[in-house]
C-alpha cells in the first residue's frame, strides 16, 4: 500500500541524516552503490530482459524500446554517471555571497539541500541511478516513481542502490531513498498532491506527463524533458551543415528530447536544399511537408517518404523519425513560428549572416539556442556539468541542463552582537 | 472590464519591445518616473487620504492602516526606491558563465528578463512603484493588482507612472505596464488561470493571500512575504540583548512580515528574562503565553498584559502588538517547534553558545536565521540590494529578500561551425 504521508515521513528523517553528511561520507557511500551495481549487472539485465519481452508483446514502438532497453553499455553508462557525480563539486554549503553589513552584521549566503525531491520519469531506467546520484550527492533524499513499464528493471536497480548504501555502513543513509511501485495512476496522484512534504517534483518524459503534472501539481516543480526543437536554414546557409545538423538532431537518436522534430527553411532556399536533404537522410525518415516543401521533396525522389502535413504535426513532439518541414518567408516568420510552437528546449539557426544569428539567440524564447551546431548538444554531460537530472524547460530557478545545483537552495546566516534596527 | 488575454496580449508586446532596452535607457525612463510621482505628490496625497478615510469607516485596524498610509516621508521613501533601482546593477545580459567545450562549440549563460511578471499585493501602496521600477529595470512587463483598500493611491501612482513614461519619449515603454482595478476577485481568479500567459506570479500579503495563491495558481509563483518570526532565548543568553530584540523585533512596527511573532524562552532562564521583557515592554504588547511563561508574567507585575495563550497563538501572523510566548526545554525542542510552526521566512537565536548558535542556524529550515541580532533586518534594503521585490519564503528560484535577479532567468546561447554530436 502506497502512504504519502508514511514515505514522506522517512524520507524527511533520511534527508535530516543525509544534510549533514560531509562530501567525503555522500562519495564513498555512492562508490559503494557503483559497486553494487556492477556487482549484479546479470539481474539487472535479466529484470530488464522482463520489461523489454512485455513491453515488446505490448506492442511498444521502437523509440521508446530503445529508451527502455538496458545492455552492457548502458550499464558501463550507468555505473560511469555515478562516478561523474562522485567527482562533481559538491555545492552544498558554498558560500554564494557574504558581507559585513554597515552594522556590522556578518551576513553569509550558503548552499544547502532542498529537502525532499521526487521524480516522476517515463520508462528510461538509467534515470532511477542518474537521479538518485545526484540527488544524494546535493544532500537530498529523493523519492523515485519510474513507470510502470520498466518495473523490474527500476527495481533491481533500487535493489542494487539499497545494497550499497547499506554497505557503506555509517557513511550510507539507505532512509534518503525511496522507489515508488510504479503500478498505479494514484501513486502520482499523491505525490502532485503532497504539498509542505515534497519540497520539488521533477517529472521527466512526454509532454502528456508534463502537462498533467502542470495542471494537476500542488507541490513546486520543475518542468522537464519535452522538446519540440525546431532548426531554421536561413537563405544564407551553408546548405552541408544544414543537412548535417538536420540529419544528427533527427536520426541520431530520435528518441530522446533534444532531437530535431521541425525543420523551418527559407523559400529562398527550397530548391537547394531539399534534394540536398532528402539524399542525405536516404529514407531513414518520413518528412510532413506543407504543401511548397511537399511539392520539391517530391520533385527529386523523395515522394515515397513523403506525406502533406497537417496542423497537428507542427509542434507536435515525435520522439520517432519523422520530421516536419515548413516553408517560411525569412528571418522573423521562423522566430514567430517557433516561439509559438515549442516547448523553452533547443532551437537552431543556420546562418552566415552575423545580424540574423544575432536576432535569432536573442528573439527566440528557449533554453538553449544554437548557430551553426545540432541542437544533440543540449545535454548536461555535452556541457560539461556531469551527470544530469534533465533538462528544464521553465524558466524559474534552472533552465536549460540541469546538475547538482539545480537540487540545492540558499539560507542567508546573520550574526551580530545584538544588533536592532 | 478585465480581460486577461487581452491585457497580457498588451504586455507581451511591451515585452517584447522593454527587453532589448538598454540600461541608459531604462534608467532614464525611470528617472521620468520618479520625476512625476515627486511632481503629482498632491494628488496622490489626496486619494491616499480618500483611501484612508473609507479604511477607517471600515473599522481597519491600526497595524493596516499603518500599511495604508501615505505621507511626506513615504512619498519621499517611494521616489528614493526608484533612485535606488535606478542605480542598481542592471541584470539584464549579464554572463553568468561560459567556456568553449572540447568540440570548440562556444558556450554562454546569459541574463535575460522573465517576460511578464504579475504581483497581488494587499494594502500597501508603494509597492506599487516598487514593483513596477523593480519588474522595469529588469526588462519585465508588470501587471500589478493591488487591494480594493488603496484603490486611489494605486490609481494615482499608476498614472504618474504612466506619466513618466510617456514624458520619456523612445526610452518609455507605458506598454510594459498595467494596473488591474482591484475590485473584484474575478480578476485574482483570472491571473492565477493564465498559464503561458504570465511568467511569474508574487503574491505579497498576508497568510491567507498566499496560500489561496498557492493553492489555486496554474501559474508559476514566487510566495513572498508570510512571517511567522520566531526569537529564541537559549540558556546562555545575554538577557540585555534578548530584551531589546525582542522588542525591536515586535514593537519597532509590527505590522510587516519581518516583524517577530513567537518568543521561545529556555525554561532555565523563564524567572530572570520575563521580569526584565516586562519591563522592556511596558505594556505595549500583549504577551499570550503557555502556562509556565504566565506564572512567571503575572507573578512579576505583567499581568494586565498577559492571557494565557491558545494553540491557534503558536504559528499565528498577528502583524499587531501581541507577542506569544512559549517555554522550551533547550535547543533542540526550540528548534522543531520552530520547524513546525515558521513560514520559511526568519528566525533568530540569542545565545553564548558556539555549538547552539552553529546547530540553530544548520537545523532552523528559514531563508534567515540570526544569531544575537533582530529579524527586522530581513529587507532587501538592509541587505544592500537597493528596492526589494519581496522577501520569498519558498525555495526555488529566490529565497530571503529578492532584488533584481529574481525577475530573471538564463538563457544558454551556443554558437558552432556546423558541429555535429
Amino acid at each position: 500500500m502506497f502512504d504519502i504521508n508514511c514515505i514522506c515521513a522517512d524520507l524527511r528523517q533520511g534527508a535530516s541524516v543525509l544534510a549533514f553528511q560531509n562530501t567525503g561520507q555522500k562519495n564513498r557511500a555512492l562508490s559503494r552503490v557503483a559497486d553494487q551495481i556492477d556487482r549484479r549487472r546479470r539481474a539487472i539485465l535479466d529484470a530488464n530482459r522482463g520489461d523489454m519481452e512485455r513491453a515488446r508483446d505490448s506492442g511498444m514502438g521502437g523509440p521508446l524500446l530503445d529508451r527502455l532497453e538496458l545492455n552492457d553499455a548502458r550499464i558501463e553508462a550507468i555505473i560511469e554517471s555515478v562516478r561523474i557525480v562522485i567527482a562533481a563539486h559538491d555545492p552544498v554549503g558554498e558560500i554564494v555571497s557574504g558581507c559585513t553589513l554597515p552594522n556590522g552584521l556578518e551576513l553569509r549566503q550558503v548552499r544547502v539541500p532542498l529537502g525532499i525531491a521526487a521524480i516522476i520519469y517515463e520508462s528510461r531506467p538509467q534515470v532511477t541511478v542518474d537521479a538518485f546520484a545526484l540527488a544524494y550527492k546535493s544532500g537530498n533524499a529523493i523519492l523515485l516513481r519510474g513507470s510502470a513499464a520498466a518495473i523490474d528493471s527500476n527495481g533491481a536497480l533500487s535493489d542494487a542502490i539499497r545494497a550499497g548504501l547499506e554497505a557503506a555502513g555509517p557513511d550510507g543513509v539507505p532512509g534518503a531513498f525511496a522507489l515508488a511501485g510504479g503500478g498505479e495512476r494514484a501513486e502520482v496522484d499523491a505525490i502532485l498532491g503532497a504539498r509542505g512534504l515534497i519540497d520539488v517534483l521533477l517529472p521527466r518524459g512526454g509532454a502528456a506527463l508534463i502537462r498533467y503534472v502542470a495542471e494537476n501539481a500542488r507541490v513546486p516543480v520543475i518542468e522537464t524533458g519535452s522538446g519540440v526543437c525546431h532548426l531554421f536554414v536561413d537563405e544564407s546557409a551553408c546548405l552541408e551543415h544544414a543537412a548535417a545538423i538536420a540529419e544528427n538532431g533527427k536520426l541520431q537518436r530520435p528518441g530522446v528530447c533534444n532531437a530535431l522534430e521541425t525543420l523551418l527553411v527559407h523559400r529562398g532556399r527550397l530548391d537547394d536544399f531539399l534534394p540536398l536533404l532528402a539524399r542525405v537522410f536516404a529514407g531513414r525518415a518520413e518528412f510532413r511537408a506543407d504543401e511548397e516543401a511537399y511539392r520539391v521533396l517530391c520533385s527529386c525522389g523523395a515522394a515515397p517518404f513523403t506525406v502533406r502535413a497537417g496542423d497537428a504535426d507542427f509542434g507536435a513532439e515525435f520522439l520517432d523519425t519523422i520530421l516536419a518541414v515548413k516553408t517560411v518567408s525569412g528571418l522573423d516568420e521562423a522566430i514567430s513560428f517557433i516561439n509559438r510552437h515549442n516547448t523553452g528546449h533547443s532551437e537552431a539557426i543556420v546562418t552566415r549572416n552575423l545580424e540574423n544569428a544575432r536576432r535569432f539567440q536573442r528573439m527566440v524564447d528557449a533554453a538553449c539556442v544554437y548557430v551553426n551546431a545540432s541542437t544533440r548538444f543540449t545535454d548536461g554531460g555535452e556541457f560539461g556539468f556531469g551527470a544530469e537530472l534533465g533538462i528544464s524547460t521553465q524558466k524559474l530557478h534552472a533552465r536549460g541542463p540541469m546538475g547538482l545545483e539545480a537540487l540545492t537552495t540558499t539560507k542567508y546566516l546573520i550574526e551580530g552582537e545584538g544588533q536592532i534596527r
